[in-house]
């Protein structure tokens, strides 16, 4: 059986490893205060060209939500999300559990866009009855493989500014989101249109690890006590230092992700030529095509993947993803596969 | 400049690096279904002797602490501790921001006892005026290097179970604990002892991991939907996993804890020929000595350490902590350096 | 002016106000060890035909939601309930706030269905990636004025109990559900249906004051901690004693609240004769007609009143609330205002 | 049996529960947008005279002191509280279940001073290990029955304000302490000195009510959306208006709190003639006589009161405490009773 089934199933990139090994008897400073996050923190300020952010790790896209969220709002403050956001749909509730209602927004392609804003707004309106819609929260790309183009970025940011709104993206698959063929975005445009923002290694070559960008830290000077309130301050924070400077050394990151890309687009072009349409309009490394179920029972006894969602009786709409150590040689047996059906 | 600043300055065990490598590009089910943590709960469980107990992998201390005792209280309920308790001393209030009360208990060796508990209970009778004491939190070794003895532990769990108190042990530094030389415990006592430990991997040889065991998993049956709510649940499970799977096999962990004793205990001998006095009654990896001041200042031109408290205008006390990675002949270079005064 | 826009814009039932004055030095026990609260549990018991049930006596609806469900469930456990549902919509967070979901449906009605429930813990079901549901939260009359019928009840009692759903009725305004001329429950249906109800006095004639009612008690055995905890308990606990004591003496209670419905439906009545339509079917105390913008501009003018949402260019639905005390010659009068268009 | 147990014991002033008749009729808007808590809002401003003040309306003393505090602090933020402090010793854990720790002192009179302050601040100083303290929280009276004199919290408040605290005075028996004969305060001085304090009603004559002031009200500029999110917010918030407005006209609330302290300092002077010994040096209503434990089994014959705690074999000190409804002659027939002994 190969996985097609989500791109955490393999460990690390060797180079970190490799990395590991050679920095492991090295005695560092605990809780992040090691050269190597130092050096990582320093590295990631300058590929976002923003000197005076702040730059933190934590080891996961859930605990990085909910520390970052529950480290802006006030008590009796909101965040806004797309009801596919992972926020809402995968996170049991962590959102909640530090006491703030995540209020969604039903879309078609996963990202919210100013009407969406302004619509809760509106709902919102009717103090002190109601909470207060404080932060917008997008992922990108989102969990439905999409991603945002610069200008809606823009659009997007000036709203919130007008209208006193957190802007925090969620880049727990940002790697593959800025290295899609249609992407005109840069980490430094992130930097320049988020209040925060995170860069996701968990899911882009990294054991675990992500690191939240706070472009302006005046909104989070104490970021430090949240961390280790929640339980996210490693001891040995190198472990995560030690990645990200990895990743972020000669553009390996990057590179991790367009090789998952590059990936799912190739499956999605066999696949187009083949006549399935697909759920989304992914140009990411997740992809949904809609097939027959007799060809998802086929497929399903060489490699495993998530059936997404039953389309009508004869058809399902399934979930592929690849990762930056997705074999292409799998790929190639995938697509001769489907070809025979 | 050496460090005996703490036992988390370098990294992981190289058995545990190169399994890391060995198994890096197996493919794995995600979220702590993988197979190396099956195997790794599955030889905890044998070696406490608990077939029914339920494990979980976490990333940290602090982490563990706040997710079980936030499981296992209701509302209304609180945790006894130690002053010294990490809970109370150390982790930013993470339990409070859980909801609920730590009630604390000033120890001369940072252990409880019963009159201890029986005099927070006495305090706290005032239903419903003040909270329910409901749980009582140990850790073995203690923040100062104390052990629990079994006649100590069987007390305070007949104890507990008399008033209907869970009993929670922090093994953040078990392993130090259980290879003490005054330790007459083993895990298969904890287990029957207790209602939950844990045992601690990032201060023993892990790159980061604690395991939590219920011993009557019935206590916490939906744990899992916890882990994931408190951002615990790591996508690459495989990572803890693979890590207590090799702590495990061949005694590792032990032999690691054994080393880290000797090595500070090594010291201890050392600073008692020269007359000096300890803080507290260590026989694990923590050591506090009192020492003049301008032996510390000398020492600390080539030795990184914590100063503790001040005694007197002359003398403090500071804190030593020794580690599996501990190199003997820095010890020993330490202890030639203090035989010059 | 005269307002129809709520059920709490005067005092109190003048038999309350007597009642304190009469009981007034009385010295009584604090924190609702008073005799009146006694009698009064004993009172609402016996009327409840359920004399093992635990009653508490809370100031507001808010209070009474919040308080209820985070005694009941676990941190990983959320609430179901309409979208109207007063604990979504009108509450500002009280129940994410105590770190809950509160999962929503939309109706056409504001009731709940067995569907609606199986919906959802069907999109429920990844554990442990989602919150676990695992209460039914309805209200009786709903936010729209709507009530539930005993069938309708009894199916989803049973259903909620197949499914291990704790089932607990908002009844902030229960008298008007039960004095509704098509409703065909009472408070022993109520008690031997669901898991606790609350029996709502602010909306009925109290100055304040919800009675809720544990019908298996043994699901909140220390209840009592959780008020005081979150601020409910009072010092003068007297108060809602006295005030439930005559309440449910004659039958004041069940006189109040049908005056109020008498006097929704008159107004109701006309409206129909005049052909408007309503945008619910309330048989209670709470109608929502549509009315033409000129007229909602006119009415206004004398009457005070909620426009509660835009229909077309040229109407809207308007709220028009009756109470206990309203006066029945203004109704008449607002009836004869409205023929006149 | 007459009682000296609490100062709740009776219902309200009758001033008050006249007005509530008076009022009764009058349609009113609701959650605290009636003209009565306007004009009682306004009335409070003038008398502290601080016109920018903001005042709001709460129902009892926890209630109040959970939200003022869950409101102001951030996640890792916690509060100082002496030790015998309400929000520690009678909350259950109230401030906790908020998220944040009450770090407490030892005091001798339940007070607290800058000393006391300075050391908190010292032992919370590992960032980001502990809990950062961002408010102190002082009772006045305390619950101990001393009161502050103007120079100390002069004190307080500069050392606070150099400290970046906040200072939060509790004034659930506020009454008390400004007409104690050794006061030197008023309530403009606490209003210049504090950054919020509240009046409290429910120990000095309301059915229940505390008034809470923030002086600087841009720390709490969305403080409605906190009373409404916990249940704080009545639907008929006229019943707090009424009250305060009654409370605060023609001096009523100082004499009412004069007379409580006269009835106790009355009994106190009778102790003291008889030569017993008190545990705090109280000139408010609450005093703590130390008695043979036979002459507090004699008087347990005709009044009630609470044991406060054992002293010595033969000896306990006890709480009395009177309030504004005292009957005079009760006074002197306790006294009288006391002298023959």
């Amino acid at each position: 059986m190969y996985s097609f089934k989500n791109d955490y199933s393999e460990g690390a990139h060797p180079n970190i490893l490799h990395k590991l090994m050679e920095a492991n008897l090295s005695q560092q400073a605990g809780y992040g205060e090691d050269t190597y996050s130092q050096e990582a923190k320093a590295l990631i300020k300058q590929q976002i060209n923003k000197p005076e952010a702040s730059v933190y790790f934590l080891s996961g896209g859930t605990q990085t939500n909910l520390i970052v969220i529950a480290s802006l709002l006030r008590i009796h403050e909101a965040v806004i999300s797309a009801k596919t956001g992972h926020i809402y749909a995968n996170e049991t509730g962590a959102i909640e559990a530090t006491g703030h209602r995540v209020i969604t927004v039903e879309t078609a392609d996963g990202k919210l866009r100013i009407a969406d804003i302004a619509q809760v707004l509106k709902e919102y309106a009717l103090r002190p009855h109601v909470v207060k819609p404080k932060m917008v929260y997008i992922s990108n790309s989102t969990e439905i493989g999409t991603i945002y183009q610069k200008w809606e970025l823009e659009e997007l940011s000036a709203y919130c500014r007008s209208e006193s709104l957190y802007l925090f993206m969620d880049g727990a698959r940002l790697g593959h989101a800025l290295t899609a063929t249609n992407n005109d975005l840069t980490l430094a445009d992130l930097s320049a249109l988020t209040d925060a923002f995170y860069i996701g290694g968990t899911k882009n070559g990294a054991l675990l690890g992500e690191a939240v960008v706070f472009n302006r830290p005046e909104i989070a000077p104490e970021f430090d006590y949240a961390l280790k309130q929640r339980g996210a301050l490693l001891a040995k924070g190198r472990l995560l230092g030690i990645q990200f400077l990895e990743l972020f050394k000669d553009d390996l990151y990057f590179n991790l992700a367009a090789h998952a890309n590059q990936m799912a687009q190739k499956i999605a072009l066999a696949l187009a030529e083949k006549g399935y349409a697909t759920l989304t309009q992914s140009t990411t490394n997740q992809i949904f095509p809609i097939l027959p179920n007799e060809v998802i029972s086929s497929l399903s006894q060489k490699y495993e993947f998530y059936v997404w969602k039953p389309i009508d009786a004869g058809h399902s709409a399934v979930r592929l993803i690849t990762s930056w150590a997705t074999d292409e040689s799998k790929v190639e047996e995938f697509i001769s596969d489907l070809k025979r059906f």
